[in-house]
């Protein structure tokens, strides 16, 4: 490990969380609330370490996959603990431990809450909590579109097999053309939500912020019962097909964009997300019909909104669904194992991955009789290499193993199976809201301060794709060496 | 597929089985139960429809993959439509559907039950009932071992690679020479546990009996509250250790045998299946000592009965471990996937799969950081092929689809979440009792027709590896041909 241009990058990572932190400070100026002293304060550790860092010199400056994932790991984790400072110093949470939660919460685009009254925090901090979801959704594209697939390590070629256009070089130029374009198409998506959320009536910080939780498919919001407390159709309808349109991979934008319309109406990936949401939708509206609702309309209308939110991760809702059917409750766990797709801000296994799975399945099927057929997976006609597709099927085995191994150390908290499930998937996969104890009007506050930071870690672990934190915790990995 | 050949060979099957059925005729005969008339008419039914299926011609003798799988999976099938004529004509369960469902439950040597009141069940039906486990446990294991991999089928190679000595060849004397090693190991398992239990105090008709259910991992019992009934430590011990026997590749006990001490002490999913056993229980062990039991040694023994019952997919019970923390709880779900090792009378994913995918991921970690890498995936010192690689991972891949979809079809039921998915995996991973509705002291009869055939049918694909029965529900291969 070459420590030098590990901490030198991180201190830049740190300038700029400083200076991103400015536009929360301005608000809390604007609104004198109680939260100015605390972003001073913060913006000047932050710069300060950030700059010092930055001055430290290492012997060479090349950055092999080793450096790349210590930096990204250990980035994530250090603009969390800085950026929880506010939340600790406007006393927004009862510990720093919480503080911490809800800022890798944010950074995660996961959206799970350790504050019960959002109403009643700054005006700043609101800002700092909602922007974190935006910072960290720009960050995750560009860590998964655009730098692990630079780095070239095992297991993350399924973005590059992915992604089309002008992603798939190894070279720097391309990284930065590829971040360019990312940065267009999330700016733009950013844009005209906001507009469209303003023509329904919305104020303009409301709008902001709500955008933010939506394009980085975060999920926080500044209502005490999230989306719910806006009794407006257009705004359900607008939130919740900009979540369904954060959870496509960004690159099938710029497909768009460039007229290749075949290469986009073609995407199986797309295809198959699709497909989930108006199977999901479909079931649970029927579902909710038979059972509680009196209209079929309004019943597709919240199964919509709620399908969207859960299947990209974001994790806002209109209703409390946790009082929803086993039925719907079920679809709607079992779409949070699913999660968005691959170069998007969503989380969980993703769909691309769901995809290979099946037609491995279906292979395994095929091959009963034709035992001696060779049968290539394939994505939008290519071949994909075994490599690729060992990367897939590991990824899913692991993400399992840790959903189990997680779900049987929460449930020492005393909460029910489904509680303790429902957690570590809603972390995992960077949701938000799970089931029962951390349903969609509840928070994460009643868990202990260890179960809080195993949560947390959950979340780092979901947004940078498991094996990058797993390998980072292998010792061999931080020997010093040349 | 060739209709001859199948026909016939499944007239032999039903000939054996009405012969199977004499001795539960002749206890109801001695005891002068209700149940005589019943097994009469079964028998002459199942006999007459035997010897006229046995006399159909078919143009050639050959049995290929698909006549093979056919005859299993509808042998199976067709034994159990017949085996559950006595309970419905002894008016044992409420319905038709029910005894099939018992029967299949029998076969499968799951031991889920629609039977509340077992204790008023004539002898002759409780002999039938607990004799389908022994006749079933026997059929498994010439199935796994000594069939599928004759047959050569893509997917199973994992029993090839798996049995060591006589089972890896392909013609019918290896076939036979593997199924009476496997007959004698079997007898000679049931004969020391039945003894066992005698020296116990047991009766000789209550030993036999719970020996079926034990040895074939099936766990139907006799008694109402399973073996909680029996206040004897040294019963749950003896039951507790052979259901972790029946659990162990039955190939190992022929290498015992041979005097191969080393063959079986370095066989890897041996060791990882005791470690699971041992890590398992005390877990549980400590969880339940500092939650309710006063003595660590009672909470050892319960939890070792209760482990040993799940992971060998037995489901015997000596407490109601539904209510159990949710800690000990999640621990016995996560068992109910896992199952038995291969080759073996239990059910589940099997150990040997599991060690493989812990293989695959720790691969994928080492690849991160040398992508060039080439690491073959090896047990016991042998590297697995590609092919038998995919077979296992896209089993474990079906196994989770199956289970999802299973538990999203349960919840119609309107049970809880909990409930709908430990009926599933209880039934797909052939234990018998899952947790909630279907808890150790419940049983399945509350489910709907609908759902009881839905779980039947779960019972089969689970206990017929998954892809027997699915490549016999695909269409094509039913097509008449040379």
């Amino acid at each position: 490990m070459n420590y030098g241009i590990v901490l030198r990058v991180l201190g830049k990572l740190l300038t700029i969380e400083s200076l991103l932190m400015i536009p929360s400070f301005f608000i809390s100026l604007y609104k004198g609330g109680p939260d100015i002293g605390a972003f001073i304060i913060t913006i000047i550790i932050t710069a300060t370490l950030g700059v010092l860092l930055s001055r430290i010199k290492s012997e060479y400056n090349s950055i092999s996959p080793k450096e790349g994932l210590a930096i990204v790991g250990l980035g994530w984790v250090l603009a969390s603990l800085l950026g929880a400072i506010p939340l600790y110093l406007t006393k927004s949470t009862n510990t720093y431990i919480d503080a911490f939660f809800e800022i890798v919460s944010g950074f995660t685009t996961t959206g799970a809450s350790v504050i019960t009254d959002v109403e009643s925090l700054p005006m700043g901090i609101l800002f700092w909590r909602s922007f974190t979801h935006w910072i960290g959704g720009m960050g995750i594209l560009v860590f998964t579109v655009a730098l692990l697939p630079a780095l070239g390590i095992g297991g993350f070629q399924i973005f590059k097999a992915e992604s089309p256009g002008p992603i798939a070089g190894k070279m720097a130029p391309r990284i930065k053309d590829t971040a360019k374009i990312l940065y267009t198409t999330y700016f733009g998506i950013t844009l005209i939500q906001v507009i469209l959320l303003l023509f329904g009536g919305m104020g303009l910080f409301e709008s902001l912020l709500h955008t933010f939780g939506t394009v980085g498919t975060g999920g926080f919001g500044i209502k005490n019962n999230s989306i719910a407390f806006y009794d407006s159709t257009y705004i359900h309808m607008i939130i919740g097909i900009f979540m369904t349109l954060s959870g496509i991979n960004f690159s099938l934008y710029y497909s768009l964009y460039k007229g290749r319309f075949k290469e986009v109406f073609y995407n199986e990936e797309l295809r198959l997300y699709i497909g989930i949401i108006l199977l999901a939708v479909i079931c649970i509206s029927l579902n909710l019909y038979f059972t509680s609702y009196e209209k079929l309309g309004f019943a597709a209308r919240d199964s919509f909104f709620q399908v969207s939110s859960i299947i990209t991760t974001t994790g806002y809702s209109t209703v409390d669904f946790d009082l929803w059917p086993s039925f719907s409750k079920a679809i709607l766990l079992l779409l949070m194992f699913i999660g968005g797709s691959a170069g998007s801000t969503a989380g969980g296994i993703k769909i691309i991955r769901i995809l290979v799975m099946f037609k491995l399945i279906k292979r395994e099927i095929v091959k009963i009789f034709h035992p001696r057929a060779v049968l290539p997976i394939k994505n939008d006609g290519k071949t994909m290499s075994n490599e690729v597709v060992a990367g897939i099927y590991s990824f899913i085995a692991l993400y399992v193993v840790i959903f189990m191994i997680g779900t049987l150390l929460v449930t020492l908290e005393g909460v029910d199976l489904e509680s303790a499930a429902s957690s570590v998937v809603a972390t995992l996969s960077n949701i938000g809201p799970g089931l029962g104890f951390v349903g969609p009007t509840r928070s994460f506050v009643g868990y202990s301060q260890a179960t809080k930071l195993l949560l947390s870690f959950f979340m780092l672990l979901g947004r940078l794709e498991l094996f990058t934190i797993i390998a980072l915790l292998a010792p061999k990995n931080w020997r010093r060496e040349l």
